[in-house]
């Protein structure tokens, strides 16, 4: 019966809750002779802090930490916006790491968050990212974790993603109902599974409609958009090029463009391509490009929520859920195909 | 003779200096006794903390903060790219706040800044941005602030900026060159140092061409893209409309598109725009943008850099100094005279 808790030390000094739990957990703004006496009376009582209690703690920083691969891609930039729109409703701040698609750097922000004084963390984890253990670290220490995005599936948590496979068969059937036969496929990082779901999308279109995938066609773009811009290029100049282009992420997209004016190939005419974007001069570009959109608002808004009230409910514990938003084709003018076109030979 | 430092305290107590600090600023990590044995002696001996000792302190954390008004901007997103740059090359964690152009989000963000481990700010104020107070109290802290891009003139310390009376005067210059008479001037905030060098080039030029400057044709945008569509759909259907655009941010730019297209308005041939903007996208939209573009990741480099050095080298302090980095003006089609027109009537 010596399980003391913080409300009694509070009745015995004449203390608030909140006086005392400051002087418990370090409070930077606290009396140190206030501090000393209730430190004095936590040790005569053998108070313990139960990990309740110092969750509730953790709950006083009314701080969420994200953590994000890029912020030049609108899909980030739009879904921080959404988690920032909820965290403000319920008065928490947002810290913003970017680890630039580091495994270096983004292991350096979760420890960051580790030693911080932060309540949760939203991440959408890089394409580099191999090792577990920080983020198991983090897990220990009772702080929750939302994966939104890009996901790691071993992690018993939610998860708020887009529907990818569906996306990239619905991306895929779309190039070959244009008229496309030999559709190239810009993938990012093979770590991600959210590269795997995309993929295999694409690979089951060209398989329903009976076309044979090409390894050649699978090009593994890197984060260097001179590498990407040259790879790009080389598959767009052998002979029997493709006439479909599937950019897995804006910018691939637009390198493409870059390349294919480089190379006086006309779009859609003699490529077609279509991308997962949210970029906003989509409809203006020249030609318009035809883009999955992801619900990238909507879902950082989805993640928050979810973790904001695994922070803020008493009896409500992040299970193992996913939560899908589903993207939206969005047919325009970079796929579009000519009244009089034939059949792509 | 009472100006005992840590030194001493760490001498009397047989611990080290970091130990003593760290109990002296409620270090986390530190064992409750040796903290009441520390603070028992410091008020004994009268210690006093010392702007230098704090500051000593805070280079522990190695974490810097970066406030800025959005990131669905290119301009500030390259910026962060900069900093985050410098940061990793000399070992620093970067803390990202985004403040949606919201006084209230900033201030925050400035008082999470304030009571958080940061040993430096980098900032770009909010375009609502009227009190100081924040501000002043982490200067008061001895947290050396940088701004960039977006500046408060009345701080003594370093800025970087780019040359926005002398874009703002080659922009109009460039619009009237072309052929422009009316030229519409699309402003952001009232509030902002940057928007009145850029209006105030604007105006300059007009005055140098001798075009009279008329009211109407300034237009003061707001933080809703709605509005600011109708806004300029506004100016651009009354009689004798403009017959330039100039952009002072992104966004508008890519919103007079959208107005253009709607109400069947030729870009060039009717309306020329150009626009402050770091847009990949600028050089494939329909028609190519003109644009201003600021070197944002240098601009970003050099301000993370001068921060740096302020926080690891001692005998640098920040003055009252601005590096002003040049804007580049890239014509591209939207500004472009037709070979065949004539002056706008």
């Amino acid at each position: 019966m010596n399980a003391v808790n913080i409300k009694q030390l509070a009745q015995q000094l004449n203390l608030s809750i909140s006086t005392v739990s400051r002087a418990l957990n370090d409070g930077y703004d606290i009396n140190p002779q206030t501090k000393e006496k209730v430190l004095a009376l936590a040790r005569q009582l053998n108070y313990q802090p139960n990990p309740y209690a110092s969750s509730l703690r953790r709950h006083k920083s009314k701080t969420i930490a994200v953590v994000v691969p890029e912020i030049a891609n609108n899909f980030f930039s739009l879904a921080i916006n959404g988690i920032q729109s909820v965290a403000r409703e319920k008065g928490y701040h947002v810290l913003i790491y970017v680890t630039n698609e580091s495994d270096r750097i983004e292991a350096d922000s979760l420890q960051h968050v580790k030693s911080g004084r932060v309540d949760g963390l939203l991440i959408s984890v890089s394409n580099k990212t191999t090792s577990d253990e920080n983020l198991r670290d983090i897990e220990k220490q009772g702080i929750p974790i939302v994966f939104f995005d890009r996901v790691r599936e071993e992690f018993e948590t939610a998860k708020v993603t887009t529907d990818d496979f569906e996306s990239g068969f619905k991306a895929t059937e779309h190039l070959i109902l244009q008229g496309c036969q030999r559709i190239t496929y810009l993938m990012i990082s093979k770590h991600l599974t959210i590269r795997n779901k995309r993929m295999n999308g694409y690979l089951h279109a060209l398989k329903t409609y009976n076309i044979r995938p090409d390894k050649k066609w699978i090009i593994e773009c890197v984060d260097n958009r001179d590498k990407n811009y040259t790879m790009i290029e080389n598959v767009l100049s052998i002979k029997g090029r493709p006439d479909g282009i599937f950019a897995s992420v804006e910018h691939l997209a637009v390198t493409s463009y870059h390349v294919c004016r480089a190379l006086k190939l006309q779009i859609p005419k003699e490529v077609k391509i279509i991308s997962f974007s949210n970029l906003e001069t989509a409809p203006l570009l020249n030609p318009s490009l035809t883009t999955i959109t992801q619900p990238a608002f909507e879902m950082g808004r989805e993640a928050a929520d979810i973790l904001l009230r695994a922070l803020t409910k008493k009896n409500f514990k992040l299970s193992n859920s996913r939560l899908v938003l589903p993207s939206v084709l969005i047919p325009r003018d970079s796929t579009r195909r000519a009244a009089s076109a034939k059949m792509s030979e």
